[in-house]
């Protein structure tokens, strides 16, 4: 029987490096989708690119949206990227509807392409904070995906996996390293300084924190420790 | 008090005109939002501003979205355009998830400009059977969106109205002609021909017979009757 088809939103970010060595070992034919939404950080987009080659998946379909006509977020809009340490509450860096905007798009791929499964590397412990992470907003996107398509409306039904959403950072990088991961390819950093992770915003300390959890070494080339 | 801002999604069609003019009949503050999704009739996004200015609305922002990247439509792919008549189940001029999407990028510009209602002209009657024009996935769609942004997250309701949603073409273009809307500026037709409407496309046949069934004369200039 031919492996059924998934679609898999890769940011070439640690998190959705690991889902992407998840949906593959589940038998999953994946296909990446990523998206170049006007991010400070576009060396994600080659992030992503080196993520899936070294998992022999083909490179991802990047799609194009334009937030910086939305605005207001430090990372698309001319918004300073907070260095304080992880704080209260939602914090500027947070995009307005983005995942909701990138599931909808993977929904239309799905749709188009026959794929039931979307994977996405939301993360409801070490998450900044950003509302579009947890599992209800997720059990809702599942719930409109059913009743918003052709695919749904036929009874075929189709299913977000958020595998990562009650994972700690640090048991993400456990799990991703005994799938084989390599970490030194992917990128966290909202803010590089001359392609290095700046160390200081909440992605550089989430992530360092959880290699130090994990007990792995962290592969990570951090500016202020170069 | 300040009238109270309203995110209105208008595609230059009979349906949105008519929304966008009871959404100023209801006292809301109205930003005009529309789409460049690489739809064959572009003709749209020019029908879109007429019927603003025409209502003393600025401009709508206009989002760019690439849909051809998605395909998978009529509308957006080189399928042709179906003129038999009105059939049964979804055609495929249904554009995967276009409507997730619309509501996803006005949902964004929502929260950024602080508005907490937005209003869409889709219709369950004489809708040519896409799935993303029930009420059901307008319900799943609004309880999204109090559970992905920081608005719903503290506690100020957004709100999507569907006011057309139970309405027949005739009853919208009775309700709209009645609050003055000039429907000589709108524009339904999927495959306009020299710059008229074909007046075989689902889309003019269902506005020719509202305009019939309401005992209102028809302002549009159609192909077949040039």
């Amino acid at each position: 029987m031919d492996a059924k088809p998934a679609i898999v939103l890769v940011s070439g970010g640690l998190d959705s490096a690991t889902v992407l060595a998840m949906a593959k070992a589940e038998g999953y034919a994946v296909q990446a989708l990523t998206f170049d939404y006007g991010q400070r950080h576009d060396v994600e987009l080659q992030a992503a690119a080196a993520v899936c080659e070294s998992m022999h998946v083909a490179p991802p379909r990047v799609i194009r949206l334009d937030l910086r006509a939305v605005g207001g977020s430090a990372l698309t809009a001319d918004i300073d990227v907070p260095k304080a340490g992880v704080g209260e509450g939602i914090p500027v860096t947070y995009v307005p509807a983005r995942n909701t905007l990138f599931l909808s798009y993977a929904l239309a791929v799905a749709e188009v392409s026959g794929a039931h499964d979307i994977f996405i590397g939301v993360n409801a412990v070490d998450y900044s904070g950003y509302p579009d992470c947890r599992p209800a907003f997720i059990a809702a996107f599942e719930k409109l995906a059913n009743l918003a398509t052709r695919e749904g409306v036929e009874g075929r039904a189709i299913r977000i996996h958020a595998p990562l959403i009650s994972l700690t950072k640090a048991e993400i990088i456990r799990q991703g390293t005994a799938l084989g991961v390599d970490y030194s390819l992917t990128h966290s950093c909202y803010d590089p300084i001359n392609g290095l992770a700046c160390g200081r915003c909440d992605a550089c300390r989430l992530r360092r924190q959880g290699f130090e959890q994990a007990g792995i070494k962290d592969p990570t080339r951090y500016h202020d420790s170069a």
